[in-house]
């Protein structure tokens, strides 16, 4: 199991017990979710914009039009920092004080690359489409001249990065056992509603392998 | 209907005709969820790391350890950024071009303080409780003076903000109405599990009515 090389940069401070950095768990948090949040620095104001990723091994791949600028401010950068997080469930402890969340978080650190071939475009579009939906590339209407060109696609290569785990019940401290409060897990899942089709054509059209995988 | 002012540092770019800056849509998708991404600069280097946070009007709380270096980041500061995302669904079109997501979000500016009375501190430390479970605050055992002691909390005051909000069906160009690809919408709902209560004590506790009103 290879893990991504730690320093004072990624290294967790907090509840260290729960940090992992190998590239199995990191990769598997990447690999349940297809929305990261990224951080940059702008006229000495942070910002964090949502957006979409594919991975490819180390590799995120995110896209956007030519003038996007948070894609502007990963080009080149080292600075910038992309985060994911899943919220898997609430845990209620007898006291307050030890209420917490259930969750896998991670936080990546990396260089960012403006792609320049449209060979590797075409790759960095397919991983991002089938992250959000396995096998939904196929299924499209692939992406024309004018449409790839208008499209800026980033390979933000991660260097370090740090995944935060935590799961399983309460931890209350044992004078509290006695309190007479409940106690326990609420776990927290995502939910595929029934697909609506969009009515203004292919309405004798079946309903795409890509959707009928997600029930 | 309020307005958060519109600047340089808040004005949505990308997408603009789905920007909102007031105050009823913005806190509508902060009291939608309970964990936001705190965003903020350290040695050159920008961090994103969530937290959970409880909003009071236009202050969000969030707390932790003393030593906490978000919190820390955050005291006095008015350079970080918070967001908050909700993904509601998948927007399939005919042309990959035009894929999409359904989604809630919002940018937050303003400045955190370091709260310092444990009057406030209570305040906050309830509005974070009942955020992320309405009512769980009056059924556990309350923070006693070591604990409330030992937690830091800082209230962020909303000083700007914008929400980008997309929702309903694909917009694909006029010429792919006719390719023959299913286009729609995947609904994402969130979807609470049965929970799971703690066995080392209270077991013949009823479950609470927080934890019933989620289901």
């Amino acid at each position: 199991m290879s893990n991504y090389p730690i320093t004072d940069r990624n290294r967790v401070v907090r509840n260290a017990k729960r940090a992992h950095y190998d590239e199995e768990t990191v990769h598997a948090i990447l690999d349940d979710g297809f929305i990261c949040q990224v951080g940059f620095e702008q006229n000495g104001q942070t910002l964090i914009i949502p957006i979409a990723y594919g991975r490819v091994g180390q590799t995120l791949y995110l896209h956007g039009a030519v003038g996007n600028q948070l894609l502007n401010a990963l080009n080149n950068s080292r600075s910038a920092c992309i985060s994911v997080t899943h919220l898997d469930g609430l845990v209620l402890a007898r006291s307050l004080f030890h209420h917490s969340v259930n969750y896998r978080s991670v936080v990546l650190f990396g260089q960012g690359r403006l792609v320049e071939t449209d060979e590797e475009k075409l790759l960095g579009l397919k991983a991002l489409t089938d992250q959000m939906l396995p096998g939904r590339w196929e299924e499209s209407r692939q992406p024309n001249p004018t449409e790839l060109k208008s499209t800026k696609v980033i390979a933000f290569v991660i260097e370090q990065a740090s995944a935060k785990v935590r799961s399983g019940p309460p931890k209350d401290d044992p004078e509290d056992e006695d309190a007479a409060v409940w106690a326990g897990v609420v776990p927290l899942s995502k939910k595929w509603l029934a697909p609506i089709r969009d009515e203004i054509s292919g309405t004798d059209l079946d309903m795409p392998d890509s959707v009928r995988a997600l029930f």
